[in-house]
């Protein structure tokens, strides 16, 4: 540098990862939260959602990774404009304390995001294991040394009680996954109505596992096709209604819809596998890799989030 | 806040990931290199051999974990003066871009750091595994979205060519280990000898493989103990006196004594499993896990560093 120049001392980081609380009380104890989302579509819904929660926005920070293709750079324009108007212009309480944008640097898989395409069977082991590439990336490049929680959210959840990280925290549970829902206009019965989203959060069943064995190294079990019968017992299907919230579930897979996870799970090396993983894969696999790290799932099957319906 | 409190925009970060290059002449594409160390004692001669790097180092940042035990105080203590006098009062060349120490939160199995008693096999297990979690929330909490390169060096690796992260990067593989050796006084030959060391460095034998399938499904291979003879191909004996520097062959098993790796292959999922996968654990399960992630690993037999000699 130029003689004269003041030198600057660059910054030295200590961290004692012990004083990073993840406990029950995470607001008392100023914990931080860093809330993921795969966004290949903009819903204003979901940011809106996001606005509403009442955990303390100083404390979180927002990691969002994008496709890099039309679709994505429309995602991204729209995003962007919302994070502006808050960040920039918005009230200081509904500021976040940062915000990380992620373009995905490989191509995800050349399907169409309607919902019958992405769901068919044949176009899901590339797609999830583009899927879990994506939350890698996003997760291992945002995840900080003061990380106490991971909030997975998918952007196309569009509606959580404002409490729900308080709610999820409180059971203080290494992974814990409200019950996804989606709300549809019921045709017969001529009114709103509600029906089970996500099917990825489930216990396992001994058909599955024996289905398991009887498949070839890289195959994967997929939850939800009528050619492929598990019998696994599906959370979507244990709500009750007027049942108890707090109301929890031991869970052998999860989903990525919501789901709150402790940072040291992922810290110890828990990722969503982008092969197949005792014939898992994504985020059923992450579940599974968890446990296999001696962490337990857990399910809330009354405690209920939203999915768009396209 | 109070009101009249000047409102402050809080950071928003952009990111593409496809604009973080990740080319065999790093220096001139100035690519961010993040040299990853588990560190239970501190040797001076490593941080010196780290100041002599050529590596503009104001592209490096140093990561280090640190065990909370006795031994791991007494090196955090070392480091720390180290890091302040190079920091803070050294020649600006010499200073980093930033350097950031974690405490491990969890208890270290409780093995004496001693050569032979931590190289005993029945200690392989927990002690490979409570690596892999220390190697694991390293990573995790310090990969960022503008990294190019993870060099791993352990904390006892003392002596390598200054252009070391230069001559792994321009053979631009995902990959990439150079032979790990030890000096030692040789008591017969009356004077100072060399052997190979790192013998986690291995191409796979179909013997490992046979043996991988007679184990249960959490038992692991090791490597380097006469009474589990795999017959793999271990890169520290095909060092050829004489040989050229930059001849390369595929490895199967690395070692994290020192390993050059593309940030991209830890962001799509790649870690040190702390369990058996495909009866591998840590760096060797770290290969594995790349190579399902579609990247191969490659060593440099004739490209030495070195190791202490307790
Ligand atoms: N970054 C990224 N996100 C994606 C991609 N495909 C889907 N997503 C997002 O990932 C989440 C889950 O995908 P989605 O298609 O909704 O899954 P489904 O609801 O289970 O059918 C949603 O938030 C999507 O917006 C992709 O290729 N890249
Ligand atoms: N953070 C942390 N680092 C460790 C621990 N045990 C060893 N290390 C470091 O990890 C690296 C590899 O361990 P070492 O015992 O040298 O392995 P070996 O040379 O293969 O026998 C070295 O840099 C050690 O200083 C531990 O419990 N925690
Ligand atoms: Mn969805
Ligand atoms: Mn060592």
């Amino acid at each position: 540098s130029s003689p004269g120049a003041k030198l600057k001392a660059p910054p030295v980081t200590r961290y004692n990862l012990n004083n990073v609380t993840i406990t029950n009380t995470p607001v008392e104890n100023r914990e931080n939260v860093l809330v993921l989302t795969p966004m290949a579509r903009f819903y204003q819904e979901h940011w809106d959602n996001l606005l509403q929660l009442t955990y303390p926005h100083e404390l979180i920070t927002l990691g969002f990774i994008l496709p890099k293709n039309k679709e994505g750079n429309a995602a991204y324009a729209e995003l962007d404009k919302q994070i502006t108007k808050t960040q920039r212009y918005g009230p200081e309480k509904d500021r976040f304390k940062s915000i990380i944008i992620l373009r995905q640097d490989f191509d995800p898989p050349l399907i169409s995001q309607d919902e019958a395409e992405r769901h068919k069977m044949q176009n899901q082991k590339p797609r999830r294991a583009a899927m879990a590439k994506a939350r890698n990336s996003l997760l291992f490049t945002t995840l900080g040394p003061d990380t106490s929680w991971v909030l997975w959210l998918d952007a196309d959840v569009i509606e959580t009680p404002p409490s729900l990280i308080q709610d999820l925290a409180f059971h203080n549970k290494p992974l814990i996954a409200p019950n996804c829902f989606q709300k549809f206009y019921n045709s017969e019965k001529k009114k709103m109505d509600e029906r089970p989203y996500d099917f990825n959060n489930w216990q396992d069943s001994p058909t599955a596992q024996k289905l398991g064995e009887s498949l070839g190294a890289d195959d994967i079990l997929l939850e939800g096709y009528k050619d492929m019968p598990t019998y696994r017992t599906l959370m979507a299907y244990m709500y009750e209604d007027g049942g108890d919230v707090h109301y929890e579930i031991p869970l052998d897979g999860v989903g990525g819809t919501a789901l709150l996870v402790k940072a040291d799970v992922h810290r110890d090396g828990a990722m969503f596998p982008p092969f197949s993983f005792y014939h898992l894969i994504e985020t059923e696999g992450f579940a599974k890799m968890a446990r296999r790290l001696g962490w337990q799932a857990t399910g809330l099957p009354n405690y209920k989030v939203y999915h768009y319906n396209e």
